[in-house]
């Protein structure tokens, strides 16, 4: 076994601990005498498993009383359309959104089919970034809530405070859930994809406040057919994620993840360890203007460092040299370009050195 | 480690090779140095995984060319509606549907938020059934399409048949799905959860006809707000079902169950397994009088045996008696009670004869 440096953006890098734990049950869980894979979602053994998850999620985050945790299938991308049509009843329901890079894009595309949706800020200049305190948000007043991507995974942008408004939030954190405190109490809906921070694809977390679940049944009264079984967040809370059969082997890595990110020191201990790689790497894109960050310093990701170095041709052959090096992922989304490091919770400060080491040596030989 | 009978229903009984597969590859996937829940969805090992399912389950099952083969998320509860979503554009749209028991209840459901639908059958009498060659089927001249569940899962039933008509046919085929041969040009549209007989929970095998797809075309131009893209069956055929990051795990462990089955000669090889494997369970429930079957016999399902003793106290002891005997699994389904082997491809033959053995002890012991 060779495990390599994997900056992968999502399925991402996972602690080996955590893999050898699903590895150890996927023959037998525990003293059941059926594999993971195997166990009925609705036994015991698999209950203790989910509501541990949601206790995790819960302490984690510091979620409030009265929010339900949901662990759900189809992605964030599901959620840019099940958010608003638990949300919005039609055209005559305001939401606006800040749009920030590729996934906020799409998730306008989909809150429209539900709703009226502006853009109360949109992505403008050379360098990625997102808006700042005190920067102008047009948001409007009859807007029911705000949405915003937490982390741009594509470009490389971070919100570092939550967008300056008083309305309900609705955060797509698919790539920073866990990395860092959070005030959940400001958001309607929280929802992120695990395959970043959270374990293997296939679960999507989403924690959903009783506003929000009021709007549900605002709008299921109001649309034609009402809110289908599945897009319902009232459905899927009363059923504990198990109106039907859930991800079990992915809810079951989720926990470990969780259970990993605790017995870390929780996600102050996450994001001080964040700091730290993202630090170490920035540094190093600064240090010799050989390499150019793609990101306004006040807006770079702890999560998805981007940068790029001299020509479009020398990127090409750093992403070559570094996976031949053993340096895995770190060619740019296919919509941008340039270089890409995703070094979320779970990537080693070794990796982040191994990285720098290889970016150095990158440059004295072409630079 | 003990492996015990698992008769669950679903997630259901894998085969041991398959998961020593996935095992293996957690860790490291082949020579990537990156394991099988870390590596990109649009990598060329996991594009040669995704590749080989759908060539894999379209040599299984005979899937004419043209048809598109997609691995959603969301299981048959989401295909309750997707597939209504996409086939019809609103009150003046029939369908009909065959009621053969729970999961058709629940399809009926949903389908109706996006037409009028209407039973076509509907099942009464003591004992569980599917309609036969020759019943009449009330089935209206302009309904598009005819919905039915080839397997109940719950009742243990399964038609023997296609149902008797010449409209485009829906099935729900989440419970018996490769364990038979089945005339794929019959279908618009083949749905099945993987957890029973292909893999874990958490993916979803859709097979979409090329009339099927037209359709999705006409509803979308009709409906307000258009066809959601993660409930658009085109946009999936055309990004391969990677639109968003799909469930990379569970399509690994679909396409090694797939191969199991390959390599176990196929669906005619399979249908004269599960053949023997029921012929010999039956013949126990009909053996001294002491069992009741649930179903008709001409309904019996080869999948999901049901059955009643004496009295629902000796089954709840039959339950606990089998449990601790290594026998798993065996307590029907909570909305009807009684008792149900759910004996699926992978389920060895050793199992059923286990389970036969337990039957007559028991018989012995409380008859």
């Amino acid at each position: 076994m060779a495990r390599k440096h994997n900056f992968s953006a999502g399925p991402a890098f996972m602690p080996l601990s955590v893999i050898e734990q699903i590895q150890a049950t996927l023959p037998e869980l525990g003293e059941t005498g059926q594999g993971l894979m195997e166990i009925s979602h609705r036994s015991k053994p698999f209950e203790a498993i989910r509501d541990s998850a949601e206790a995790r999620l819960r302490r984690l985050m510091g979620i409030p009383e009265g929010y339900a945790v949901l662990f759900l299938q189809g992605g964030a991308s599901m959620q840019f359309y099940m958010h608003a049509r638990n949300l919005l009843a039609g055209p005559d329901d305001k939401a606006d959104i800040i749009l920030t890079g590729r996934w906020s894009d799409n998730a306008i595309k989909e809150m429209r089919r539900c709703g009226d949706v502006a853009a109360a800020w949109q992505l403008s200049g050379d360098l990625n970034h997102v808006p700042q305190p005190g920067d102008a948000l047009n948001l409007r007043d009859d807007a029911r809530y705000v949405h915003f991507t937490s982390n741009n995974t594509v470009y490389g942008s971070q919100f570092h405070a939550l967008p300056e408004t008083d309305k309900p939030l609705v955060s797509d954190m698919s790539s920073d859930i866990c990395s860092r405190p959070v005030d959940v109490s400001r958001h309607a809906i929280i929802y992120a994809g695990a395959q970043k921070n959270l374990g293997p694809s296939g679960v999507t977390a989403v924690i959903v406040s009783p506003w929000a679940l009021e709007q549900s049944s605002r709008v299921d009264a109001t649309i034609p057919g009402g809110l289908p079984s599945m897009l319902d967040y009232r459905l899927m809370a009363k059923k504990d994620s198990m109106f039907n059969t859930p991800n079990t082997l992915g809810i079951f890595a989720l926990e470990k993840m969780l259970a990993w990110i605790e017995d870390g020191g929780g996600v102050e201990a996450m994001e001080a360890r964040n700091q730290r790689k993202a630090d170490a790497l920035y540094a190093e894109i600064d240090r010799s203007g050989f390499w150019t960050g793609c990101t306004t310093v006040e807006s770079r990701s702890l999560m998805n460092p981007t940068w790029r170095g001299p020509s479009a041709a020398l990127d090409t052959t750093f992403v070559a040299e570094a996976t031949a090096a053993g340096l895995l992922g770190l060619k740019g989304h296919r919509s941008v370009g340039g270089l890409r490091a995703s070094i979320y919770n779970a990537c080693e400060q070794s990796s982040i050195e191994a990285l720098v080491s290889f970016m150095q040596d990158f440059e004295r030989r072409h630079g």
